[in-house]
């Protein structure tokens, strides 16, 4: 290795999703379930308020707390929300900003922070690469949250509780009971929650309860990127205590300066923009995968959210099985690039009915062997 | 404090910046000579580009490394331009997202980092926020590197110089006797140099020469930011040996993800846009503000690039100078946020000609007091 490599890129490695976009990069016209964005176009009207925005002249840096509009208008909606005394909002570069500025802001070497297995991938190489010890809780086979494990894996050392609901790979969205459980267990032991909220408006089956309702210290990461297709815009928010966000913003000062000042612009004609239609759509097609793979006998813990489902592999691992399904130009991700386990895989339902329904074809065909 | 802050947020504080706006706020129409980014409008060409890549929906993530076509044009520039076997491109979330990139990918914690004082404000930052041993190497009072100063600063626990030039805030553009010099002595003691270079465009007496000419393991930091006033796009980019810019593409996986697509497209037109009527004005406004402060009997040295100039504060120290200056409606900023001394102040030329004749008739005033 190169002699000036820092110990903390041990934490990054991408070898694993990389393998198997190295496969898929073979195939001609893969039916492709992998895609971890939305499958539709940026509404015109946000298009058109971006456009505008640079025409304007707003292209120069912003505050690095964000445009004063936006922010205004994001503080209004978070304090009608939970009405707080002291909730500050702060836009970021993405969710992974804000993820980033959470974890770098709050997370001393040799901090503990407890992630639910299956995770986001980033979670674990963001808390290892501050120095954090990655403490993982395990939610199979349901992808519910089991609070007594869960206070069993707090210790002094514990900093932060990374929460993600509705979650990416699993798609489970946590009930109000668990949003409270873990707000109360949070203030009781004193750990900060940071709830990963990026798929709030993607819930199919009733609206996300964030453990913000009952914990004013929850550290809140939410953002625009999926909900309205511009994950290329580099756009999300956080909101939490005044002084916790404080000191993110500082940070944010000297890392990411500001998220793109015109795309924050158009954030503003986003939020009038109603998105209900293509929730919709994707609830059907959840329901179109989830009915599909149940029918083929697939082992399918409920999505109510997101765009994922994280079925168990009929058969050898999780990567066995995909590698298979790659084989047969379907892609899907292997379950241990989320996981401790090898035992499950990611179907991304981000894509047609057409291409779900090619896949559950090959679903079908291969779930035989 | 609260409970739940991390200690490398000690080495973020914005204060100093902070006195000097918060002041600023209460002038009516202060003559402000203190911006950080040029005040021409983007060229219609590039805001046009952008335009085009949105309503060609680029709004999706691109590949963390970059559009491919915008790094296979920097790639060629870059080989064109150096010739090294091995040096790769990486398009980043501006400048600073490279510096974090290249700060996090090769600082270990109690890892020695030289900076030359005066530095940019951000570089002492970045290196103690990842764990880095700040060494400044003093440059007054012509802000030129001694070698030998250099030389006696480095120890066996030197991971890299963090070199800007031309600087800011001194407008100081390095001789390419100083870039050959600090080459050599990087390559004999195996130390990195990261070269900042994102006013390479902004030099008025001859060209930078990058010690990349002399040391094909520099990592050189570039960007579009300055050069075509798009500071809040959020658009820069580096190249390095392959190896270490392979390390710090993974860590912009899972920390920046991408810089924002559209604005990325937008880029390769901007490299056909003839910025020299731009510069030829910057050259001029230099020349109006340095004649100016020296028929005044300022100390200033000769500022060769960038577009700033950082004179000695005739009376007082730097602080009190410019809170003088501040009162009288003149935005400028006090050395001291950019150095260990507190003698100096920085004007930025990034303003009208009237805008700088306005400053220069109140630092004529203040000369005298």
């Amino acid at each position: 290795m190169h002699p000036w490599i820092a110990k903390r890129t041990e934490h990054v490695d991408s070898s694993g999703i990389r393998k198997v976009f190295d496969l898929a990069a073979k195939l001609a016209n893969p039916i492709n379930l992998s895609i971890g964005q939305p499958d539709f176009a940026v509404p015109d009207e946000i298009k058109q308020a971006a456009i505008q925005a640079i025409n304007d002249d707003h292209n120069g840096y912003s505050l690095t707390q964000g445009v004063p509009a936006l922010r205004e208008r994001l503080q209004a909606e978070v304090d009608a929300r939970y009405g707080h005394d002291d909730r500050r909002v702060l836009v970021t570069s993405g969710t992974s900003g804000a993820l980033v500025l959470a974890l770098m802001a709050m997370v001393d070497p040799g901090d503990e922070v407890i992630c639910f297995d299956p995770y986001f991938v980033m979670y674990p190489a963001l808390a290892g690469m501050v120095g954090g010890k990655v403490v993982k809780v395990d939610t199979y086979p349901d992808f519910h949250i089991d609070l007594a494990k869960v206070e069993a894996a707090i210790t002094p050392r514990t900093k932060a509780i990374l929460f993600n609901t509705p979650a990416n790979p699993t798609g489970a969205l946590a009930t109000a009971d668990e949003a409270r459980g873990l707000a109360e267990l949070a203030a009781k032991h004193n750990v900060a929650i940071i709830s990963d909220e990026i798929y709030r408006q993607f819930c199919y089956d009733g609206d996300l309860v964030s453990p913000a309702s009952y914990n004013d210290q929850t550290i809140v990461v939410d953002g625009f990127s999926k909900t309205y297709g511009v994950t290329g815009w580099r756009l999300g928010f956080m909101h939490g205590p005044t002084e916790v966000i404080e000191k993110m913003t500082m940070l944010q000062q000297y890392t990411f300066v500001c998220a793109p000042q015109p795309l924050q612009w158009s954030m503003l004609a986003a939020m009038d923009v109603d998105m209900q239609p293509y929730i919709d759509t994707y609830r059907h097609r959840r329901d179109l995968l989830v009915n599909g793979l149940r029918d083929t006998g697939y082992e399918v813990a409920q999505p109510g959210g997101a765009f994922y489902v994280f079925p168990k592999a009929p058969w050898g691992t999780g990567s066995e099985f995909v590698a298979e399904a790659i084989a047969r130009e379907l892609l899907i991700i292997p379950g241990n690039i989320f996981s401790g386990r090898d035992t499950h895989f990611r179907i991304s339902y981000a894509a047609t009915e057409e291409t779900i329904e090619r896949g559950l074809e090959v679903l079908r065909d291969l779930a035989k062997r």
